[in-house]
């Protein structure tokens, strides 16, 4: 038998046969009206996942292009910026503003550290700045920031406030319009169960107003925004994605938002439970806000990039070691999305005999149990 | 019945079923060795069509965007440009380059006349450029420009010269580096035969030591380079399209691009002479060169939007009206990648049962033998 394969990175990550069957349909124009009605539905269902009012702009471009959306939309050059990082892509954010011309003021953690909405108040009554940057989920750590906080920290301030939320909608609450969130990225690819192709980026009436001086022409919001409205694009879509994304997004609110965030955070529960009973340190936090991705500390002597490679050559099964910094030090067990209570003891189960091989003093026999039992407490409340 | 459906739009174009069959594979993670094998043979492939030496850059965006990796990497502000254009793509081009604060020399011809090289040259000893912008293909007319004439006119001058091709590599011949093109952009959803998503972006060595001062992150040339030279990506690939694209990218190269070449000659033959034998008049060129798309005038009195709608309903097919000032004057016959000479019966068939239709005077039954016979000539020199 071809051994079966499992992708448990944050992505991208699995995603279910219907969106795959749907990727394979014939392409139809995006100018006909066999494109219109799944184009239609899947905009109305990312304002419903947004939690907006507001129309969510549909980008060809990884998340990171449509981050630079926001960047090329709000950054002058000169202007005063606050970058809030705490790993890999809040740096990047720092570097990308900074590319921009933006005067960053950057508000830097240790990596795996959780960004305090104080801190954010006290540098911003140091420096005032016309935006607040954060990361949602923070993927390189398993860190789920506490976004509501932090915006509103930037809005005493008067600060407009963007938020990376590429691993986290769909996953943990992300109210876009209730908390005043300005700017919110994401892409088609972590908890929206769809390949990666499709940048998604909600932009508040604030944020629009605000737009700046810095050449753009593909990441235009207006651009964008005047062709969405009259439900056309403004250049060629990529008409798979979006069928694909639009049956995901359909699956997802099938199951409702709150199920999918209450089984995210039983997830995390679950990986994190089997962990410490295997004796593993955890990276991320033991808490349940942080329930898209579980980073490990393998045991003393241990690389992780052993513990990845084990996991590949002998189950195929594909994990994520540690980025940057953190090579090395860390594996990071994605949950993101399409993902129930089995995949996780896979997982863990697989973690175990890994290990066990690599002459790593764990306890045994005992992870999955613990992590079933975590998973099956009551809904949160 | 189901009503079968064809796509006979300049883009997106129809899809192998070979090539669906592989978006719908399970999605894998960019830095496994899942990927790798098929990202390298993607990139090898694409050197091949483009005929370079040279990495091709990928990115997650539709043409435009790869265009405008290009305009963010060579334009700085205040610099001078030539952008020749001839309808909507070229406009595009100068509506690009200005937003990036590029001093534009506009060379603005009608729409649906051919560039001419001579003119370059005039233009450019009365104002010298950095690059001179060209479009290969103007998919809004028909017209494919004399690429090779037009780089030698701005080679002579000293100026770099970027191509679009993205409707016409792969269709017609586009010799990257024997013509000395500095950048060439296509995409993936025309001749390529793949969903629309994927980006793409040659760059001689002239042009990436010629980058300019614009900001740009995500579609920064260098940033893509040296990733790809580890055989990495910058930002998550939409992995479902390269692993499409690189079997529609076999399939091409099995055919090999010579035939490939002939075949679209011959195409575009038929496709002319049949609207011809009805007595229509043509719009786009009457010539061996314009071979990807035939855009047809309707009878006096006919909208040619009406010719599209009746298509539409009556048939399930779906081709093109006109752009911009030649809505309602033109219709157009795409017929870029996977189509053979029963894609152009077929079309031709159903416009001239609609056209008879709406009370045209036209001549019936003879459109299809003619085509037949256009596209069994011999092989083209």
């Amino acid at each position: 038998m071809a051994q079966k394969k499992y992708l448990f990175t944050p992505g991208p990550t699995p995603v279910p046969p219907q969106v795959l069957a749907a990727m394979a349909e014939p392409v139809v124009h995006h100018r006909s009206p066999d494109f219109k009605p799944i184009y239609e539905r899947c905009l109305t269902r990312l304002r419903e996942v947004y939690r907006t009012q507001r129309d969510v702009l549909l980008y060809t471009a990884s998340g990171t292009g449509a981050f630079e959306s926001a960047v090329a939309n709000l950054v002058s050059p000169g202007e005063p910026h606050l970058v809030v990082s705490a790993g890999n892509f809040g740096e990047r954010w720092a570097a990308m503003t900074a590319a921009y011309g933006a005067d960053v003021d950057h508000l830097r953690y240790a990596w795996g550290e959780t960004p305090d909405a104080d801190d954010v108040r006290a540098r911003l009554r140091e420096r005032p700045a016309k935006a607040v940057w954060v990361v949602h989920s923070e993927t390189s750590t398993g860190v789920v920031a506490d976004v509501q906080a932090l915006a509103a920290a930037a809005k005493e301030a008067g600060a407009l406030v963007a938020v990376d939320a590429v691993s986290s909608l769909g996953a943990v609450p992300c109210e876009t319009d209730a908390w005043g969130l300005d700017v919110v990225v994401s892409g088609s690819q972590k908890a929206l169960m769809t390949p990666p192709g499709l940048g998604l980026c909600a932009v508040s009436a604030a944020a629009s107003a605000a737009t700046g001086s810095s050449p753009r022409f593909y990441f235009d919001w207006e651009r964008t925004q005047k062709a969405q409205a009259k439900l056309d694009a403004a250049f060629t879509p990529p008409v798979s994605l979006v069928a694909g994304l639009d049956v995901a997004l359909g699956l997802l609110l099938e199951e409702g938002l709150e199920a999918a965030f209450d089984r995210h955070v039983r997830l995390g529960r679950a990986a994190r439970a089997g962990a410490k009973a295997m004796g593993l340190e955890l990276f991320s936090p033991d808490e349940d806000r942080s329930a898209v991705v579980t980073a490990v500390r393998p045991p003393e002597g241990i690389d992780s990039s052993e513990v990845v490679k084990g996991l590949r050559d002998r189950f195929g099964i594909t994990i994520a070691g540690g980025q940057g910094e953190l090579q090395g030090k860390i594996f990071r067990l994605g949950h993101i999305g399409w993902f129930d209570v089995f995949d996780i003891t896979t997982m863990l189960a697989a973690v175990e005999s890994v290990l066990a091989e690599l002459g790593a003093e764990i306890e045994r026999g005992v992870a999955v149990t613990a992590a079933l039992e975590a998973y099956e407490h009551q809904r949160v409340a």
